[in-house]
């Protein structure tokens, strides 16, 4: 599948589901957190203050579906392959079509997702392990920390991916090519530095090989925000299903400066 | 002057007055905006899906004066040199210090300047000719709509600056670096395209001289942010006397990807 608004259309239809990772590679696919509108304001300023886990792709006026700045004509509510409710922390259910929960007290974030670069590094020739094995990406509670703000705080939760040593420097140029996709990594190399004691247990996820050559670097997650709004313990929260995001029309290389203007 | 702690010292003391442009030019510069939370996650989502005009540098939480990721310890009601405050939309008083009219309800949002732009520019060897002439950066109201978000809602301001034919190449490489401060322009070339008809008379600053061999360029302006916002007619809003903005400890070139972790 090439084309975001035929995704979204079959996903609204309910005739597609799982994954979106590999799909529509030329554009930007958003992690989906929705809260009720007294969170709202702490919960951008969380996401201004820790750019690299919480890229803002667009944020939604209260009760809003359609985010008009990256898919216009699309609708929050049921675009999204699969979603999930989660009840004063905790998961409550696992919806296809949120419409019968919406209210105009909800406010929808759309922030970045790690398929917008990983898709730009296969199409540079870099193997991304994880998808080469079919599994998820192995993700890791670390010992560094979030800005906090407001009622929203926690630690930063990474991704781990084994890169070739000779193809190193290519991945960090492309990746700061997207900071709104998570962009360059925020560690390379030794991850005891960084609080992991055992990349054979990670937090969520599958563990991965890292073999003879490749160095582990690690990157901002888009579970952070998702772990930390849980634990702010929300009434309600509505989500993606992970791995299954929310496609944009934006193209995969349009950072939040480059947009389209409505002429008068 | 070159540091943004001493700079802002001065100005919580009462001895720094006048315009920051030219100083601390390693440093971000941040447009100030402060509203009433009841606004804020409206025009968190304007700012979000109009980022050439309103780049996102920091949000407060409400009531908050310490801006913990741009500049720790800095106080945002006394460390700006002057501040406009207004009622209903109308300027109602110029001070110096915002401590009196502080409240918890009191949402600030820091959007990036373009003086941390024009710096690189500078140092690249670009004559910004406002500035080498000693007078406010024409602006002007273009036909180019900001897409609306809630009540916040207007067209695009844009700022005008002559660049020589044989610069603008490298006027547009170094734009990009900088989406957190404007980045490239929204426009170079015939004016009349984003509907101005006259150069000579700008709807704020003062006309600037375009020279045989240079070309018009056009960028987002951070004054855009603040007519929206007057054209809501808030009850209150605080922001920085223009020109005299909010100097943060970010290094010019640190866009929101790139930021300062706390380790556990």
């Amino acid at each position: 599948m090439h084309s975001p608004v035929a995704l979204r259309a079959q996903a609204r239809a309910g005739k597609w589901r799982g994954t979106t990772a590999g799909h529509c590679p030329a554009y930007q696919q958003a992690n989906v957190v929705v809260l009720p509108s007294k969170y709202a304001a702490d919960f951008a300023a969380f996401c201004s203050r820790n750019p690299k886990p919480c890229p803002l792709v667009e944020i939604l006026c209260s009760g809003e579906s359609e985010p008009i700045l990256s898919a216009t004509a699309a609708d929050i509510r049921t675009d999204v392959p699969a979603y999930r409710v989660y009840r004063d922390g905790k998961l409550a259910e696992r919806l296809t079509d949120v419409r019968r929960l919406w209210t105009d007290d909800l406010v929808s974030f759309l922030l970045g997702c790690s398929h917008t670069f990983e898709h730009a590094l296969i199409d540079a020739g870099v193997e991304i392990r994880h998808i080469a094995c079919g599994t998820t990406v192995p993700m890791f509670v670390s010992s560094l920390r979030c800005l906090p703000a407001g009622r929203f705080h926690g630690p930063l939760v990474v991704t781990l991916r084994p890169i070739k040593q000779h193809q190193l420097g290519l991945v960090l140029e492309l990746g700061a090519r997207y900071p709104h996709a998570h962009g360059s990594p925020v560690h390379v190399g030794d991850p005891t530095l960084i609080g992991i004691t055992d990349l054979d247990r990670p937090d969520y996820g599958d563990p991965v090989e890292i073999r003879a050559g490749e160095i582990a670097a690690f990157w901002a997650c888009g579970v952070t925000p998702q772990a930390v709004a849980t634990e702010a313990k929300p009434e309600l929260m509505i989500t993606h299903e992970p791995g299954q995001m929310f496609v944009t029309d934006l193209p995969r290389e349009a950072a939040p400066g480059s947009w389209r203007w409505t002429a008068t």
